[in-house]
């Protein structure tokens, strides 16, 4: 299966997307004219397990690879350095080709250095967990971290393709599925009620890592970020709704120090509180909320956040509204697939939304 | 004046360009919904002498400056990753209006900064020497250095607006406005007859700062070099004539490490040898080499450059050719005003073009 996303007015790329599609990598660059030596960042975990797979797809093309260590202290002024001397070191030139194969890390990282040597090489995405390839493999958003604030330095970066490969997932470890399934869970509730019934029926085949049924719920969300980013490149209007349960995560992310929680696991404490919010304004029905409950808690990407404190994360939450130089917006629910954009809420809504998930069982 | 400058298939932006047009900054400033406060990037040197007007002419409306010292070392990973932390550190945020003030150096370093700061905020180039005003100014190319390769680390990064105030060249040094002479040569030779003329003729006017005759050669290289980058924005096709004289002249730059020579004068060089070049090869007129001839030693681009041999140029050749992984091309005058891109040079004649500006008297 293809998918198509318009990436600028007048370039398009394509997202390979096949259970088992990986062994065909090859055909699949030479018939979109992107020639080895190839040039693949990945992470240790990550090649470990799927390298060899990796290196027999490209056999005979020429293959130089960089590893990072697994996890989020890798998007680093450091690394991303150390991938441009690669990159020379390696007699990378300007008809390169960079292969991201990794998870989310390694793809804004590996994005963010193929943008910037020679001034843009072309990039392949190989998403390899579920998070990367139901969504931030779409999409032009590649970044590393300032030691003061995540993704502060990047840039809008269009891959030449994608492809994304679901069988990959099966060597993925529990915990990182069950994160990733909190991005799908997401699009269920902003844009596809379909998909949100079908995440409620279905989740525990998903789990399982059923070939039929996670290869459609991956197709799904593909075609869902695809037809957000392409009306919204730059993240200024309908891109707005993908934050949703994004408020509270990144507060929660910040309060433990991006240590604790994965990106999933912090947007599905994020979505609970939303719904709370939107549920406690009567904005959203009840029975949906319920339902939301159920599907991340069963999701597992409920990962316990330790200690904090109610005013641990809104003095988070302040400091993002600070550094946005944004008021502080909640994206909540007025039906199972669609939402909106909140601006005026009071404090002490924010405050018991946060108190639920602090005081949240399961 | 104002010039447009297509910069994607949906975006333009303006050139705003006249004799003492930095007053009105402000009001330029704001017309295009740029709003302060304003983050300057300068060298030390510039603003010592044009910062005050800046600030004046901005007055009001917030002002942040960060300045590094004058020269190619700044073009560096440090003093990118400082601007980064200056621009958090001043509160910038997504809407935020960067503004590089000053020569390539600057517009380079800083483009790449700002195209990078929370992946891109608005870049506004105030080129305040001759060859950014006329040529480096326009267009999208911004980058650092590379310990071993200039330009390696950058992107393709388009300014919101440029404003173009050549009474900011009287305050340039001699051999700074001399060495920025060479690339309107070099336009003129590759593209403007008339140009080339109007330099052979008015060239100590221009030498005198008068302000008729330094306007309209700006105003000519500008126009020349927007036909050339909106033509060819990535430097696939016609954006690669703009490499006349570059080729010997990135070998001088390489060759004396980057430290004797100004760009312009590397060029300059450069197109002495490619002109010498044409004439042994019988392309061109031997009657406009003597002008082109004539005109760069009256420029005063011609600065010395030591004690080389000629096997370090021809070394500096071969890994410039390795490094960017193509054949050796010389861009060789056919008419004046018409170039050609030539490839099959013989090893002999690049040397015999070499000797003759090792051994050039003026």
């Amino acid at each position: 299966m293809e998918f198509k996303c318009k990436a600028t007015a007048d370039r398009t790329y394509k997202v390979h997307f096949e259970w088992g599609i990986l062994d065909r990598l090859r055909a699949i660059l030479e018939s979109e004219n992107l020639d080895g030596p190839y040039y693949v960042i990945s992470d240790k975990n990550v090649f470990h397990h799927q390298g060899r797979r990796l290196k027999s797809a490209l056999k005979g093309a020429g293959f130089h690879h960089h590893l990072v260590s697994p996890g989020e202290t890798s998007k680093s002024l450091k690394d991303w350095w150390r991938i441009q001397d690669f990159l020379l070191r390696k007699g990378a030139h300007r008809r390169s080709v960079v292969i991201a194969f990794g998870g989310g890390v390694v793809g804004d990282l590996t994005g963010f250095a193929a943008s910037t040597f020679m001034r843009g090489l072309d990039l392949v995405q190989i998403p390899t967990t579920l998070l990367s390839q139901s969504d931030s493999s779409i999409g032009a958003k590649v970044a590393i971290n300032h030691p003061h604030a995540k993704n502060l330095i990047g840039s809008f970066y269009q891959p030449r393709i994608v492809v994304t490969d679901p069988a990959l997932l099966q060597s993925l470890p529990a915990r990182e599925f069950s994160a990733g399934l909190g991005e799908a869970i997401k699009y269920g509730v902003i844009s596809d009620p379909d998909l949100f019934e079908m995440l409620n029926q279905n989740l525990e085949k998903v789990l399982s890592y059923n070939q039929e049924h996670l290869t459609a719920l991956i197709a799904r969300c593909i075609a869902l970020k695809i037809r957000v980013v392409e009306e919204d490149e730059r993240e200024e209007g309908l891109r707005k709704i993908l934050n949703f349960g994004h408020t509270v995560g990144h507060a929660l992310e910040q309060a433990t120090r991006y240590r604790l929680l994965r990106h999933g696991e912090a947007v599905a404490w994020g979505m609970l509180a939303a719904g709370r919010l939107a549920i406690r304004r009567k904005m959203w029905d009840p029975g949906e909320f319920e339902k939301l409950r159920s599907i991340i808690v069963r999701s597992g990407a409920l990962h316990p956040f330790g200690s904090l404190r109610n005013k641990d994360i809104l003095k988070a939450l302040k400091h993002d509204k600070k550094k946005t130089g944004k008021s502080l917006n909640f994206i909540l629910p007025v039906n199972t697939g669609k939402v909106a954009i909140v601006k005026d809420i009071a404090p002490a809504e924010v405050q018991a939304a946060v108190d639920y998930i602090l005081n949240f069982r399961y």
